[in-house]
């Protein structure tokens, strides 16, 4: 590898593509002919306007979307739309439904609970360790949004298909899988995602919000935290997170120019996980902990044997430069995350690697 | 100059220290032996906690903290911290006093007015344009908080002197003056600064908190919004900005280690200020702007004779390498940003230039 970088499963921040990284580089003293860095620009520079402008246009042509909705950039994470979602869209004694498939679902749940706010919990998969993602779910037809996480993280579960909520817009932390996949975005009205994962650095979240969701919302929310705010002004109401909005920028480029498109990209994530859970599941020695149906193509959960052998795989893989392999601190157990620029080159890597050590062991 | 850039004088995003953007370059495809780019390491990592702890450590000792203070990282620039403040300390029924002194103040104030919150104009400059910073101030004795803007880098004015409060904790939003000058922290019940003037790029915001100020918040707060979910988790509740914090942690060893610490900074950005004070008070061509015992020696704010000579004079500048000199768009006229990272050969560079216009014009 280019400058002793390692194969990096890590489950974000997380890989990006080189030649996104090699771009920063190059030009992070003169941004594009400025004479400043990147981060020296004035954003409200014809400069910057151009890459956040670049970036708005290009999620639209990715995703598809019309003039139906607005692409924003709001700082703090999926764990400010936590917040946001219900502040902004359970106003005037609405409720929303939450389906409960981990931590950060449970996490979601709870902002709604702190601030007061209406909510049931329709559908949870706690009953089985959070292992499958729920079907066959009754929803309220008069709630103002269905929350779901798209992909958890954690658990190593995804929706391959969105439900049926009859009309009722679906809210979606999509962090660990946006851009993955290509998106039908008429069943949302809102979808956010942290960027550190497929689309950049940490410090910035995506939002693409329906424009009729902000009809919900009331005058008495605090400025930043009204969408509202960031959807009249270009996400520009204050000094946005400029350079992670760059490198989203220079993702989605990659992402169109190199890759072709979210078609291309979710074909090569889905040979990228074919790949390992076939490994896993021809494998006496290794096993998956998502049920079959529900298992995630970003984030590959799996155990060995007994705990002493996964701190050795752990620790052995690290030395052979496979990094960040091993399950959060809260299931414990292994965990490969095979984001978008996550090569099979690294996936064929580690495949090799789990021969050697389920031989050696 | 290296790479053809420029001499920056940008409100903010701004110009940073030429050696700090040169270390982000040099090791942006493998941070610290890592294998992996700053922005691609997990911030559970021992290489990311040795950011933070290092960026913090320097703070404490810049500013002389003891463990009476948190030192944290927020997303969503001051203008968040506008609300989490009387989020956070506004409770029970508690007021607070506000001295307004310009657009960032008004902001400031209308967070607290939204949340439908108790407080006291108590001191204004709105009656000479804000170009002066209000003397002989009465306080409410019971206040919670004292909220003042150190430096307002549309007006160009400074608080040279912090006012004596009566033992009510001044919290401040030092934005555009925060790390330029010593400050007794005493008088403090938080500062809190957004990075993109003196200390990294925009997307991270500084919080100094007094641990007691805690106290005063309830847990009906979101998660997010509460100081205290920072405090517990140093910064890292969730995934935090880990770039901007890294950069932020490389300003601090510059200032500890190259400029030698803040009395020589401050007395840095006094010689530099006075150079250009002195230039424009010895001219009949330029004029400032702000009252002479409130000028800011960060934002120099000065007039031409006419609005032509204005529009004139900054794209002359511009071609000739100097940028950043428009003032900002609610005002007109022309400012000068000197944060620590501007040189004296950029101001030097800048008197020449403003001689030469002088006697073309």
């Amino acid at each position: 590898m280019i400058d002793n970088r390692i194969f990096n499963f890590n489950a974000g921040p997380a890989a990006l593509p080189l030649p996104v990284l090699q771009e920063i580089q190059s030009s992070f003293l003169n941004f594009d002919g400025s004479g400043m860095s990147i981060i020296e620009i004035s954003h409200r520079s014809s400069w910057f306007d151009a890459v956040i402008n670049d970036a708005v246009e290009r999620t639209k042509r990715l995703l598809g979307l019309d003039d139906g909705f607005h692409v924003l950039f709001v700082q703090g994470g999926a764990s400010l739309q936590f917040a946001m979602a219900p502040m902004n869209f359970l106003t005037n004694g609405r409720s929303a439904d939450y389906i409960n498939t981990g931590t950060w679902s449970t996490k979601a749940i709870n902002e709604a609970k702190i601030l007061h706010k209406n909510y049931s919990v329709v559908a949870s998969s706690e009953d089985k360790n959070f292992s499958y993602i729920p079907k066959d779910i009754s929803f309220n037809k008069d709630a103002a949004y269905v929350h779901i996480t798209s992909n958890n993280t954690i658990k190593g579960t995804q929706w391959h298909a969105f439900p049926d909520t009859n009309g009722v817009p679906i809210v979606a932390d999509m962090s660990s899988d946006f851009m993955s996949r290509p998106l039908d975005m008429d069943k949302f009205g809102m979808v956010y995602a942290g960027a550190q994962k497929n689309i950049g650095p940490s410090g910035v979240c995506m939002v693409i919000l329906k424009k009729e969701m902000l009809d919900l919302a009331t005058d008495e929310i605090p400025t930043m935290l009204r969408y509202a705010t960031y959807a009249s002004k270009n996400s520009m109401y204050n000094t946005p997170p400029c350079f992670g909005i760059y490198t989203i920028q220079l993702v989605l480029k990659w992402l169109e120019e190199t890759v072709g498109g979210l078609e291309k990209m979710e074909a090569h994530n889905i040979a990228k996980g074919k790949m390992l859970y076939d490994f896993i599941n021809n494998s006496d020695f290794y096993r998956t902990t998502a049920a079959p149906d529900s298992q995630s193509l970003m984030n590959v959960t799996f155990r060995l044997p007994t705990e002493e052998l996964e701190k050795t795989f752990v620790e052995k893989a690290t030395a052979r430069g496979l990094g960040g392999l091993k399950g959060h601190r809260s299931v414990g157990g292994c965990r490969a995350s095979l984001y978008n620029a996550t090569t099979m080159e690294a996936v064929e890597a580690l495949v090799n690697f789990m021969q050697t050590f389920e031989r050696e062991n």
